[in-house]
């Protein structure tokens, strides 16, 4: 890697900072882009009808050419999610480990992307060559299997990007995280480290992954003579590893529902990354043919999510599954924040059924606290400090952790989306902002749907629409029919006949002013219509329905 | 008293059980029925729109000539905010605490209700007499000060209804709970205990609200150079004197911001439950003149609410406070569940703008944990448990308490709203069930709101909703104007013009076909326009807006 005169390392991030998902971050040396994971978002609370959101990719668009590749650090949703939405509209070559790849190619095939897509699945340990780019992977620990952390080397100087990540040292599978490699990177000097900050704001230490298994040996040990039914990620494949294990051991078969989770574990097995007992599995329907105390049903909808397995049995909307009194069920998960309310209604749900809800202990993170981030940066020793991966408040925690290990606050960047941080040794600042953005995913359109449709889908759910049509005489300006009151979401019609009655007097009222005052242009009659009828309505009823006035004209 | 031959106590939940709020409980002996708090519940996530939930009191019109008083524990919105509403249906006589009273008047006030409403203030310690009934009022503790247990004396025994209270040996103000008094009616014979069940599935004690003080006193300590922002609940005057408190230790002056705040203050400092020392108070117009280091703002806001001083605060959009960089501001609160997003979107806005934010110990709860649960149960030794005051999961918690006290199934009663159980030394089962339910306020509207008006509001949040207007001469149905179509929340119309043309040419050809067919019944030429515009716009965007078909006559 031979270095440009004074040329320096831009570090870009096109989404996930200031938020949780999306993570997307190009890294541009020279001629040179390489893009890190392609995630998306769930929809915030005010994105009304949203199904998902992805990264604005202008910049990548606008250099299409220097970009090597895609490389990615794990297969959740929020760090390969928008990939097949972005991949329509660039077609670059995908570079990720073995069940990444695999979790990624199911999308493709969705999207009918597979032939098109250049892809090479990598392994922990290897590098490759990207432009004036050589990027190793790194194995490290998450609630995902085959996670990696990436060292960046640039002409400029080596990055290193934990992805999401723990420090496991008694993983469930493989190896834990290779702490050594980290070291010795770190010897050779490193110009930033970029580091996961969504437990940032966590003292001590994140437990591992196999202390879930021993909660679930007691768990059923305890419960020996019931049914037994675990919600959990349909990601996290040595969750489920240990659920069969415990099944197993406790003469049990296992019974998998939910759509995601069906798809993940046969992807898991048919990697290699999930071997499971011979007749250990059983399909839903055969479940009928066993005692209770002889299944494990794994399902989804631990974060209470309306359609999916658990919440569709916990509501008696489960075709094949139904709760009987003394079924015990365990969340294996923590409620994302904002899904409480819905995770709590499941809870209500399956008790009032005779559940006995366990949803205490049976969870660890997969991502790093403070002790671990501090063994990551004392590893890595790197000259500036990136927090990545967070809202802000993990971000800025992070940076607090950073000074603590004896940063100064020039050596430490709080990036935003879009900010063009420019380093190299000798200095680092953000030198410019290039366009980003959330582009909005509802139904087949992406982007379609902005702001303003938003703001009209947030009018519409607080107070419904009232709709004033009438048809006027072309020449005369004559009402000919009319005016029709109708409305929607804004009150029992059929309670408040008088309302709409009155409601119906006032836009008469208002086009008998009209003509008598020779208002004849149609936007100005429809803002009166707007302004009197809203304001009856709010005399009325204190209450802001959308108004919208239709004239229909027939000469 | 006396006893009627085996006339029976019956206990009505009119609202709580189940959810958090809405807190409303009957007890009817013979001719007599009193009623123990009137609270309202906030919103679900689907009801869009509504403002408040208030309970239906059918069961006590259709009885009103029983109906003796209002007996209140405390003046939480969940306790007394449904009040006004009932009262204008319903005129009752309510008995209260001082501070209780207090708010309540503030409510009575704002309505119109003083002179119609007969009032009566009671002390800790004092019983009244109401019809065959006699309740006395327990001191205990809780997260406003003046809240109470009752004993309600009937000819068929003794129940005591705990209210929302926690046991706080050291509190900041009044005595701790009158545990003695528990144990002398305790002795007497209790028939049943309705005891707070909020934190039933939390081990141990809830912390004296004394050490959230010194928390303060060493946050007050450890930044002494910045200016200091506190938000917490207006109702908890005891938190409040605390700031107080501190802020006088170390020589700052207190603002109070936020509407509720101020009230809350201002009725508690009348009534004598919050002494200020003098030239403390100062008003939000006088902070320019003091230095940063000598000022505690007291804020609303603590659960992310949009509207509330610290929000506006955090987004730049109060007129009077700006956050700056180095301020410290401190949440004395943990979110409510469900406001866990907008207590983070604060959190990370305030960050963002350079504060300090602390949102970890400075605050307990005022509910109960195991421990004290366990406590009041010895006490009390009733022989019928019934968990109140909470969702399901939290009265089967506490149903799982007793049962470890050694109370078995027939003894304990989880409750459903509307159940009427029946009870007396001899036996006690639920024998019946009253009509209740949820009344949703929106506006000035009670109940007029429903599940249709919610469902299409739910309808047009998710995908907006499409008008397709045209006239129809009256005898020949030919169209004289339209179709015309209109969309609001469905897609952005000026880059969606395509279509909207085709939207329209479907329309179009829908009534061709009517024509051709010699279908002249409007419902049902709205049906098939429905239907072939849904089908057409679910085809082409994966979408179902709401469709609204409008057919105006011209003669």
């Amino acid at each position: 890697m031979k270095r440009e005169k004074n040329m320096k390392l831009k570090v870009i991030p096109i989404g996930g900072l200031g938020l949780i998902g999306m993570n997307i971050t190009a890294f541009e040396y020279n001629e040179s882009i390489i893009v890190v994971d392609c995630g998306l978002a769930f929809p915030e609370n005010d994105m009304l009808g949203i199904d998902l959101v992805i990264p604005d990719v202008s910049y990548l668009k606008e250099n299409i050419d220097k970009v090597k590749g895609f490389v990615f650090t794990h297969g959740h949703e929020d760090h390969i999610g928008a990939l097949p939405y972005v991949l329509k509209e660039l077609n670059i070559p995908l570079y990720a480990t073995k069940l990444t790849m695999g979790l990624i190619e199911r999308k493709l095939n969705e999207h009918g992307l597979m032939r098109s897509t250049k892809r090479k699945v990598v392994k922990p340990g290897q590098s490759i060559s990207l432009g004036e780019f050589r990027i190793e992977f790194i194995k490290t620990n998450h609630s995902i299997v085959d996670a990696v952390a990436l060292a960046i080397y640039s002409p400029a100087g080596i990055v290193v990007h934990t992805g999401d990540f723990k420090v496991d040292y008694t993983p469930v599978f493989g190896d834990a995280i290779d702490l050594q490699r980290f070291a010795e990177i770190g010897k050779k000097g490193v110009l930033a480290l970029m580091c996961d900050s969504t437990n940032a704001e966590r003292p001590g230490f994140t437990a591992s992954e196999r202390t879930v298994g021993r909660t679930f040996d007691n768990i059923f040990s305890e419960h020996r003579n019931t049914r037994i039914i675990i919600a959990t990620f349909a990601s996290n494949v040595d969750r489920v590893r240990q659920i069969i294990n415990s099944a197993y051991k406790y003469g049990r078969k296992v019974v998998v529902e939910g759509r995601s989770m069906v798809n993940i574990i046969s992807t898991a097995s048919e990697l290699g990354y999930l071997n499971i007992p011979e007749n250990t599995l059983i399909d839903l329907e055969q479940m009928k043919n066993y005692p209770d105390d002889q299944v494990v049903l794994i399902t989804t909808g631990s974060q209470g999510e309306s359609m999916a397995a658990l919440s569709r049995i916990a509501f008696n909307m489960h075709k094949k599954v139904m709760i009987k009194p003394g079924d015990t069920v365990i969340f294996s998960s923590n409620p994302i924040p904002g899904n409480e309310k819905a995770v709590s209604k499941v809870i209500n749900e399956l008790s009032m059924k005779g559940a006995d809800v366990i949803f205490q202990d049976a969870h660890v993170s997969g991502h790093a606290c403070q002790e671990e981030i501090k063994l990551i940066y004392t590893l890595v020793k790197p000259k500036y400090a990136i927090p990545v991966h967070g809202e802000y408040r993990h971000l800025k925690s992070q940076a607090g952790i950073a000074r603590d290990l004896g940063f100064d606050d020039e050596h430490i960047f709080i990036l935003k989306t879009g900010d063009v941080l420019e380093l190299d040794k000798e200095s680092a600042q953000v030198t410019g902002h290039v366009q980003t953005g959330a582009l909005l995913v509802d139904g087949l359109g992406v982007g379609d749907v902005g702001n303003i449709v938003l703001r009209d889908r947030q009018h519409l759910a607080e107070d419904g629409i009232m709709i004033a049509v009438l048809t006027l005489e072309k020449y005369t300006n004559q009402i000919l029919s009319g005016p029709d009151i109708v409305s929607r979401g804004f009150v029992y019609v059929r309670e408040a006949e008088d309302l709409m009655e009155e409601a119906r007097d006032v836009v008469e009222d208002t086009m008998q002013y009209c003509i008598k005052h020779r208002i004849t242009d149609w936007s100005k009659m429809k803002n009166m219509i707007r302004d009197s009828l809203g304001d009856f309505l709010w005399k009325r009823t204190k209450r802001r329905p959308m108004i919208l006035p239709i004239i229909m004209e027939v000469e």
